[in-house]
């Protein structure tokens, strides 16, 4: 890349404080700035480094008024993190062109149909009676079982794994070492305590634009589907059961999990290593904090969570502080039972 | 598939009550049924749906009344949960036959040996010295090393990885990507700060009838092996660290981590996302809540436990619940003591 | 292997009690111990074992005294447990030698250079423009993308996913699974409730001497550089969010996860299924118990905490200890406003 500020700011619709004609070669952290970057300021936790960077230029919001001397160029616009987010964007698509073709060896079955312009990487594998659609990537040893449909733009990163008879739309991707179809973890118990698996014979239906992090797995359903809507966006190390449902634009963050049957709302925010029990419903726009164990169904929609079991999010903030004074609490309860029963 | 009620119910060994020659052409959860489909009610939970559903037919326990009218046919079994389950197997059993044979091109060291009727699917790896049963199927991208055994008509599935000297019993499913017998994680501190690796000169010993879930993680032990007794099913994403061994029909839900050295007994159930400390045994039968993080040996055989650090089920809970009320504790205490100090 | 115990005990500077002339040919555990087999004891929890122990010789610590008459060979030494190791290291060193050369087929891309005696294992990858040093092994099925360095001696196991512009030092071991480089979880929330993906144009930089898991996920930074410095070790199945740094020396076990933009010092330990949250510092030699969520940063060197939210380990413990009784304290408190209202 390489543009001057004035193009940059032209692109952001920002107004430019400083030299617009410098020249910007690359992104950078505010903190890691160097001469030709251009880096930006949204959290104010970080504004220090705004007064000593050695970035050409910052994006900054433009209700943002600095409180000493600053060295760079400022570019004021609305909101300096989506407009950073939009240069990001902007300087992916002069990328060089990805990869189209064919590698090989690569392995297709013969009644499988491939849609235009697919790029399939050396060692994958694509098996019997699948339906792919165009603008298709299928990175190296990327494994595609049989009777799967994949929509057009969708990409399949290395080492991801499509199980038989799953279901992918549109600009989706799937990140790579992820397990998609795999059977669920259904077992009966026997009378001599040993248990025998129950046939999954549901599948996973992945509808548009999701994205499933790396080393995520999402089970098959029993029977019917396991079912991701449009819009979801699941982090690394996820476990998803069989016969989940996950609504729209729903987001969870890495090493999270879903136990069986459960129904997860839509636009709901599920921090980091938290787990939903099986066979409960979330309401939609639901929050729950990060490690956090949710036991109930959440009927009432908006409302956020935290804790194990979780409870509403500030009430669990209040409760977890004085967890940290029960010590003391118990000191106290000593003290006035030695009070009074000394009366 | 394509049965009718009549013939369902013999399968089962159930009573009809409603048109036994309805035809039934697949399988449904009682929400999603549809003209043609058989369902099942055993959690009463979920009976609201007996009365609307579209399904044909519906399995229930003898014992079930309905409370309204029903439009499906019903058939009445012992134990609704079991019969649907045989079904399953029922038509699993009818499904295409599994593939048999070699895909191209694969990869088998000279110095391996291999039973009958063996699967080895495309870029799926076999090393040095193997024994492999009958019935093996090995799917593409599956990795081998060297000096493994793989019993009778197990399972390897696509981008599984079996580490050297790993032993695997009959009948065993090995889920995409997990990997066995990778080094454990033992490191030497060294006076300077930095850690030496200790060698892991160990192996892994899977006995049969064993399931491990997608992405799971099997360490070999430092010296001698890690085990895992015959019929233990393990979920998705779960870590076995290095020389423990798990007692035969013990079930582990996803996400849970088991440390170093640590012995888990016989029929255990362990929810999801616990963790075990190193170096502890657990006693037979024991059962652990998911989220749970257990530290120390467990003597008794056939408690239950839950919370971090896990105690007793019931007082696990009790606390929990108190533990929502902590801040009006405090203030409780608070004023008593304003009583007591004015007296 | 085959060694009298007298040339163990001469390797490891360590003196004799018992027959020096005993056959040494495998190493067992202390249960395990069998004839011919040399075992050690520290944890005195295991002691017991050593009074009936059939191994042929046991090395145990120079202070130890035991208590009872003891049948096997004991070798003394200054520290058993770093002696078992140097054993361990010793026998490794015998071995067969490890693999080298070319297994086909394989696929490295003409731009890309490297070193001397690679192994480069069956359905392994590598794309353009990538620099790779000396002694490298690349494992069957492991993919090297496009733009990546690697150095001397690293080893990369099978299925390990190296994703472009990662940069890997000397003597790393990245074990099977793991994932290197995968984008980063950064979605930015449009007015109608779905999310845009924000392009992640930085990359991982994994420094010398660094071991990663099984199973584990680096995610490469927004922009500039998520780092792992020299050194650390990371157990199985760890999440490390996008522009994360880890100091060097630190070691993490698994299950344990590290949000977006935090930096880790030097030397610190955390423990298993630990959550480190987002845009926060750890200072050097902090240590952190397992099991345990870090919200805030740790600004002072070398302190310990545990419990979510995580505080001093200590108070954490007793507040733990607390919180098993909590129902009776609530009855207390129920007792005393009685008491205090009668009078």
């Amino acid at each position: 890349m390489e543009f001057t500020v004035k193009q940059i700011a032209a692109l952001l619709g920002g107004t430019v404080d400083g030299n617009e004609s410098l020249k910007i070669s690359q992104l950078s952290k505010i903190e890691e700035g160097q001469e030709g970057s251009i880096s930006f300021l949204a959290n104010l936790k970080y504004e220090h480094y705004l007064y000593t960077t050695a970035a050409s230029a910052v994006i900054v919001n433009k209700s943002f008024e600095p409180r000493q001397p600053v060295q760079a160029t400022l570019i004021f616009v609305d909101n300096s993190y989506s407009a950073f987010t939009k240069l990001l964007e902007h300087v992916n698509r002069q990328q060089p062109v990805e990869k189209v073709g064919v590698e090989q060896p690569s392995f297709i079955a013969d009644s499988t149909r491939i849609g235009d312009r697919p790029y399939r990487g050396a060692f994958s594998y694509i098996g019997d009676n699948c339906l792919i659609g165009s603008n298709v990537k299928i990175y190296p040893q990327a494994y595609i079982g049989n009777n799967v449909t994949i929509g057009d733009n969708t990409i399949i990163h290395t080492g991801a794994r499509i199980i038989d008879n799953t279901v992918i739309g549109h600009n989706c991707v799937i990140k790579a070492n992820a397990v998609i179809g795999s059977d669920g973890f259904g077992f009966a118990p026997q009378p001599d305590g040993t248990y025998r698996a129950i046939p999954q014979l549901g599948n996973v239906i992945i509808e548009d634009n999701v994205s499933i992090g790396a080393n995520t797995t999402v089970d098959c359903a029993t029977v019917g589907s396991t079912i991701i809507r449009q819009g979801v966006k699941l982090d690394n190390l996820i476990q998803v059961g069989h016969n989940v449902e996950i609504g729209k634009n729903t987001v969870i963050a890495a090493q999270s999990g879903i136990a069986g049957s459960t129904k997860i709302g839509e636009n709901c925010v599920i921090g980091g290593q938290t787990g939903v029990t099986g066979h409960i419903w979330i309401a939609n726009r639901t929050k729950i904090g990060g490690r956090s164990g949710v036991t109930k169904s959440v009927k009432e929609e908006g409302l956020s969570f935290s804790g194990m079991p979780a409870f509403d999010v500030k009430d669990s903030l209040r409760s977890s502080i004085v967890f940290q004074r029960l010590p003391t609490l118990e000191k106290r309860i000593n003290e006035l039972e030695k009070k009074i029963n000394n009366q």
